[in-house]
């Protein structure tokens, strides 16, 4: 299944609803982790306006998560080859999110914004101190996510507060699906329709299961937690204009220009 | 004013309302920041459970900005003295957060868990491009928060996810307080009835309005959001049964106990 969050033209209510294969989405009530119901109101996609799939709760981001990517940054900066040894999660904030088709907003001084195309995960189910084989029970569903950062202040600044949370710097999207399959898929990701990076999706350093599983050990996930997997191999410097597609097999694309403030 | 978010014996339902000098609440509708109103409902601060007082959208976290405490952690550590540049914001996550009088879980395996006093500025209007002048016109009012964290883990991990992001680990309340003076405030941390730490809460590195500005050139802040802004002094090692108490001068003092899990 496919769950997307959307409003009508003109209105600032947000609402879910079920989207089929013919691109006709059936409203429901509730959220979709919890009761929800089917209502009669139907819409066509080409009618509504996609929004964020959900606000979490918490922002899970497991930064470098890809050996391939951890080794270009390292060339790039030319700091060590600092491959993670255990799986700790990272943090990102909500403020910089933004729905599929809406802007990337390059703020002013920033010099090399860079796109990295990653699977998020959404939680579902309140989960602690589960092991391995458990964890995948409390995820929903997937949804993409482009982790937009500026290589100048992440590494100059103390913190990642604008080198990866400026507002517009997170978009996810477009829908979360709830059937999506990781074994075989690719992400692949485009700037004005060339593609620039492609890589398996599944070949992380540590998995879902193992992140989940470790994370559990010290803290509470819950419903409408996301956690975004990381990102691999390279992106060019995005210049104002550029179109960025993030698609994941199976899963769907997500889709932003980027613009100068 | 003083904004208490409380529950009743027994029921789950969460209520906010204002606290008056004879520790009387009389119940509102609404939440502080947006539009409220005065229900009939009275109830003594003695008959109601204190819950945090909000749940942030955004939790920001100064971190290092008291020099003293910079010194002292460089100390301990055998670090380098690392004074922050410029006012770089952090992050905590809103898992761990619990109310003034629970419990604080010592998680298995954590050996140096620490106590942090702090302000906590409450967020109560949107904000985006303000100077330091306006800065303090979007700030609702201020509570306290002690910012616990595991020493060995700060060291070993790559994040803080669970040297500072544990769950129970950030204690906030016991309620906002709109009118609270920052000028000549000193913060006060006792273990078990002695005094342990103290310094002039205003004593930071870099100020609200410096943080705030700042923050607002590439972040919108809003209604809801805390900023938590460091600590200053050393704590000792916490253990099983101690009863730890931070006090900040007319804003109040928020107790937890740490109990081993």
């Amino acid at each position: 299944m496919r769950w997307l969050r959307f409003s009508l033209p003109g209105q600032d209510i947000l609402r879910y609803g079920l989207l089929d294969d013919e691109d006709r989405i059936t409203e429901i009530q509730g959220a979709p982790w919890e009761t929800y119901a089917k209502t009669a109101s139907r819409h066509a996609l080409a009618d509504v306006k996609t929004e964020v799939p959900l606000i979490p709760r918490t922002f899970y981001a497991a930064g470098l998560n890809y050996v391939k990517h951890i080794r270009e940054y390292a060339a790039q900066t030319g700091k060590e080859i600092n491959v993670p040894a255990q799986a700790d999660i990272g943090y990102r904030a909500v403020n910089a999110l933004i729905a599929d088709g809406e802007d990337v907003i390059i703020p002013v001084g920033a010099t090399q914004v860079e796109y990295e195309g990653e699977l998020v995960v959404v939680i579902g189910k309140r989960a602690r101190h589960v092991s391995k084989e458990e964890a995948l029970q409390c995820v929903f569903g997937y949804t993409i996510g482009n982790d937009v950062s500026e290589r100048v202040w992440q590494a100059s600044d103390r913190t990642f507060w604008r080198c990866k949370n400026s507002d517009t710097f997170k978009p996810m999207g477009p829908w979360i699906d709830t059937e999506f399959d990781l074994s075989g898929a690719e992400t692949v990701v485009s700037v004005n329709d060339a593609v620039t990076t492609r890589f398996d999706t599944g070949d992380m350093l540590f998995d879902i299961p193992t992140f989940i599983s470790r994370m559990s050990q010290n803290l509470t996930l819950y419903p409408g937690d996301v956690i975004w997997m990381g990102t691999d191999g390279h992106s060019p410097h995005l210049r104002d204009g550029d179109r960025v597609r993030v698609e994941i097999t199976g899963l769907g694309a997500l889709q932003n220009r980027f613009v100068r403030a």
